[in-house]
């Protein structure tokens, strides 16, 4: 079986299991699918659900994530799908699996983090689970928010003559969990690599969701289509691509590079676009827009400090994603998602 | 660490994290301590939320439960804790995280199951997440309910002079269980069990969620205080003990004995009160009334063909919970909760 986080084979195991007429009467506006399923509330707004799980081995370990990190990053990431809609996080129910080896004290940790992240997005926890697992910690956490009725954001709403956007750099996550991976016995060593700039690591253990960009978009009606950047750059196009039958063609000149990223990368002889394009986990947004909005969205986003990057154009045609090189060249992009630990670092 | 089914470690870890102001500000009536969170909904209803894990090797193995029994009991056991708070279940998510020996065809059995017991009880899946597992499967789910603004059934809720009461026999699905545990090999071998009746496996892998004996328990106003059988009937009355301040008094002779399970146990030389009291996963309802509606309880539960078993008093004292055995004996019951696979059993 592929890795199941690139494929989504969610959809092949859920889709049209449900009539549409039975999901219609139970008031559910946008079902499985996007970042956060759409249900009916109450005087124009609606409600908005995301559910994503954090397993060890997988998506951290003990010396990329500390206990608090994966706390507060296992509700960051659920927070940001909220985020992709345009949403405001409220509510969020904690499950957590507990292997033998993670005492109560590393609980206590994990449980730090959650709130201190519920705590800086204004979340209530209201719910959970705890349960014991035979060898890994797992963490699944439900978000709940809340959405203007007939606002949201969705990945469908692509059309060409857009342009895509990014709200921040992309590829810092990748950086750092790269120097997290270089254990101490390598330091010195001839395959030792250099320190990895607090910033890259900060992005992989401490993320934060784009929740006021998302508003913005959503509030002054600029976000046409809208994912979070939590599989990469490539599959999340690839997503927009798919749901709204578009070619997002992505120029790489336009492609925001952090300095700091790329230094790293030069000095460990990786090609920085590697992890701009494939590295997951940074939590910004990218999305589409009318050309418009382009002039009033730079100067509402400059006024309110978050970073806008126009990276590329909508186009008509066969769903996929190029990349226009700086060489003039134009490159399909593969919807490759994001891997924590390829091959080779597992065993 | 203790087995953290057992004492519910979680409230250590969250209690007191976040004000009362705050919650009641973000529209909490009720947060972590209940079956489900109850939070403000619109025009006289709340919602109920609720998240339940499953886990391979710690409550279902191959050959304990197929991969559709996996799906629709996960989903099951959420609908439960919407029933006992009184409450309509309406929307599902479901996260999986997969280990690399479930294929994708075992994958579509366990959505098979989600969906059967979705179809059942009006559940609209409407969300989730599938991410790889290094080993072992884990399900979680989230179930939305609604209810009636201010009428949900909480474990606070009993009083002295009230009777206790359950909505079914309780021990089946421990008995199924334990039939379940005997390897083929051991047939007819020195330590050959029975096969245990098909009632008792079928509670264990496909139990029903007592979503109309909550609802009849709201709608009448009769449920004062309210659990689900998850745990065993010993550990959700010490719930309702120590949320309430109270005692409760259970009967041994008044304690509703399956003469299936009764048979099935002796046979395999094991009292039946211990998986009676102490077997969990029955998903029936334990709740305390005022005396006063005792009768029409009794007339309406069997006029609708639910069963409903007076088991015990509501007493005044410290928190605990009693047991009046047939012999004229009054014994303290523990707080134990169930263990699917007691020690000797793991390896």
């Amino acid at each position: 079986m592929p890795p199941l986080d690139e494929f989504g084979l969610i959809r092949v195991w859920t889709e049209g299991r449900q009539s549409k007429e039975m999901l219609a009467k139970a008031g559910v506006t946008l079902g499985i699918g996007d970042d956060a399923a759409v249900v009916a509330g109450s005087s124009g707004q609606e409600w908005l659900f995301a559910m994503d799980t954090m397993v060890e081995e997988i998506h951290f370990r003990n010396e990329t994530m500390s206990e608090s990190d994966v706390g507060y990053k296992a509700l960051a990431a659920n927070i940001s799908d909220i985020a992709a809609m345009g949403g405001m996080p409220k509510f969020a129910l904690v499950s957590v699996s507990v292997p033998p080896q993670w005492d109560s004290n590393r609980m206590k940790q994990l449980y730090d983090g959650v709130y201190m992240c519920a705590e800086k997005y204004g979340v209530a926890v209201i719910g959970g689970d705890t349960t014991s697992a035979p060898r890994h910690l797992v963490v699944s956490v439900t978000v709940i928010g809340s959405i203007e009725a007939g606002k949201a954001i969705r990945r469908s709403g692509a059309k060409a003559g857009q342009f895509v956007f990014l709200t921040g750099p992309t590829g810092l996550s990748a950086g750092g969990l790269h120097g997290l991976l270089k254990k101490p016995a390598d330091e010195g060593g001839p395959d030792s690599v250099p320190v990895p700039p607090h910033r890259l690591v900060q992005a992989h253990q401490r993320p934060s969701p784009s929740v006021k960009a998302g508003r913005i978009l959503l509030e002054q009606g600029w976000g046409a289509s809208l994912n979070d950047v939590s599989d990469g750059v490539a599959s999340e196009a690839w997503e927009i691509a798919e749901a709204s039958h578009v070619k997002l063609v992505l120029k790489e000149t336009h492609l925001p590079l952090s300095g700091e990223l790329v230094a790293y990368a030069r000095d460990n002889g990786i090609h920085p676009l590697d992890w701009v394009l494939y590295g997951g986990e940074d939590y910004v947004l990218l999305g589409t827009a009318d050309k418009r909005h382009e002039l009033a969205m730079k100067e509402h986003f400059r006024a309110e400090g978050i970073p806008l990057f126009i990276i590329g154009e909508v186009e008509a045609g066969q769903p996929e994603v190029i990349l226009e090189t700086s060489a003039g060249a134009s490159k399909p992009i593969h919807k490759r998602g994001y891997n924590h630990f390829p091959k080779g670092y597992n065993e």
